[in-house]
């Protein structure tokens, strides 16, 4: 049985606060590369790619797992999160080795896999492997479920997307938005809203949360719909920010809807069949920001959080 | 021409903070009894009940009619509100003199209602007039549509309505709600709410807003639903107060439905059909509080805001 190197990205502690480097170790230990016997982990994978998620922060905090049913506290053990590995060894009839497969995976060198966990085999190969974190992975399809299922988007509405990306010379020239603004650099966010949606907001795609919320309620127009994706804005408070303007709900028949993606997973083939053909043929732009090596994933997470990434960031641990 | 008394409750000035009394004159104008010629004004009716409903604080706000589509302002005019009236001359094909009719009209003893007002017919006058103020009108519209057509209730499942009433033992003891309290007496909301529903809440009905919605937040289950129906806490606010737990939305997948039962009159009828069995059976209690006289009107209202009312607060105007 070989018994090789497995570095892995550990939390120290729970964490106050916007996460810092030095809340992660980097730990070298060993693995022996096989599978355990009569366990449920049924797969032994080699990662690839890592995904760096907002949502990774709230499992950083103390009893995150009493909000977020099923889940585990970071603390002391390898960080979970969304990743592309290799199958080394299967003991699931519908995986065998050298599969490639994405789904939550840990922050380590080798990881195994237990069969309740989320996990798809990737069937399409043409396209970068490192999409599967992003754009054909869990990013993507959170995406398409909070846009076309719960908003229904209707041709010539106007959209609102929060924390789009980093950069909004990226988002004007290269993604093809109408309009953008950096939340963080406008005073007045009713005015720059007003600014870019003269006539309001149908359509809202939350992940900002606190003061944008507020100023989004205020655009929106008759009948709009919200949907809450994440409020990253909020997740490194102690005291989260107030929302005021919850009334123009009713006024204006405002239906918000949050969502976990992983209520929806059983329409991923209808995505993949929706967005493969648009990645094939170069209709969708889409930018990655690629931190390479383990040892560089707790700054690569870090910098999720001040905006440092430009594009999706994706941490690469291993190129086969 | 018969030239009449024509008593009205105006308000003298755009309202800031907690209505009172003083905020309203009583006039004592005339009125020619006579539909007006070449006019949108097709009906000439006597009040007979008007409604004090918490919404009216809102059209008392400078404004207000910016964030509600076609309504105006109260200001300088007489109070506009849901009330129950007679016809005394008609215009309009499907009116005639002396029907009964319930609908938006206007806090005087006589008024003028035009064509594209909210107006229905009371078909059925065994149960009491005054109730088409409330069970049989908006109100009972409101709690129907919000509850059945935007909560899909499912047997078993746990509900909360918030400003119920102003008593818990009239909720408790003759309204059979298993629980109650009072929002404004609980010093912790979440722990009233953990002692009420230990459980937690599947279906809110929403017309407090503000610190209760926060708790509130804290306390529902997985794929609640809330319908967003007044938020009374904080129209008299001049700063609202904010809502912090608004992230429960997305791990608990929340839908927040804001809506305005005018949109859903369509449903009158199927409405009727269902509630009018259980009030003549006796299977629906209804509570009425009820002030006798317009001058008595600016109280009856005002009493609204802190709670004076016992019951559904309706005025009497006439009893013929």
């Amino acid at each position: 049985m070989a018994e090789v190197r497995n570095k892995q990205v550990v939390l120290k502690d729970y964490v106050s606060g916007f996460p810092k480097e030095s809340d992660m170790h980097i730990i070298e230990g060993t693995v022996i590369l096989k599978l355990p016997e009569a366990s449920s982990e049924v797969l032994l994978i080699k990662n690839l790619y890592l995904s760096c998620d907002p949502y990774m922060r709230i499992l950083m905090t103390q009893g995150a797992s009493s909000y977020i049913p099923g889940s585990a506290s970071h603390s002391m053990k390898p960080l979970t999160g969304y990743g592309v590995g290799r199958v080394l060894e299967s003991g699931h009839p519908d995986y065998k080795k050298g599969d490639l497969v994405w789904g939550i995976t840990k922050w380590e060198e080798y990881s195994l896999v237990s069969s309740d966990q989320t996990l798809f085999k990737i069937e399409h190969t043409d396209v970068p492997l490192s999409y599967y974190t992003g754009i054909l992975g869990m990013p993507g399809m959170t995406a398409y479920v909070g846009f076309f299922e719960l908003c229904s988007p209707k041709k010539g509405e106007k959209v609102f997307v929060s924390a789009a990306s980093g950069a909004v010379d990226l988002l004007k020239n290269k993604l093809g938005f109408d309009e953008a603004f950096n939340y963080k650099e406008e005073s007045d966010l009713n005015a720059a809203l007003k600014r870019c949606f003269p006539e309001g907001i149908d359509i809202y795609f939350e992940n900002v949360g606190g003061k944008t919320l507020d100023a989004v309620l205020l655009n929106m127009r008759l009948h709009g719909r919200i949907s809450v994706c994440g409020m990253i804005s909020q997740y490194n408070l102690t005291q989260p920010e107030g929302v005021t303007n919850l009334a123009n709900m009713i006024f204006k028949r405002i239906r918000m809807q949050g969502f976990m993606v992983s209520d929806s997973y059983n329409l991923y083939p209808k995505f993949l069949e929706f967005l493969l053909p648009h990645i094939r043929e170069g209709k969708v732009v889409y930018v990655e920001d690629i931190a390479e090596g383990l040892e560089n994933g707790p700054a690569a997470l870090v910098g999720l959080y001040s905006g440092l990434n430009f594009g999706k960031q994706v941490l690469l641990v291993s190129r086969e």
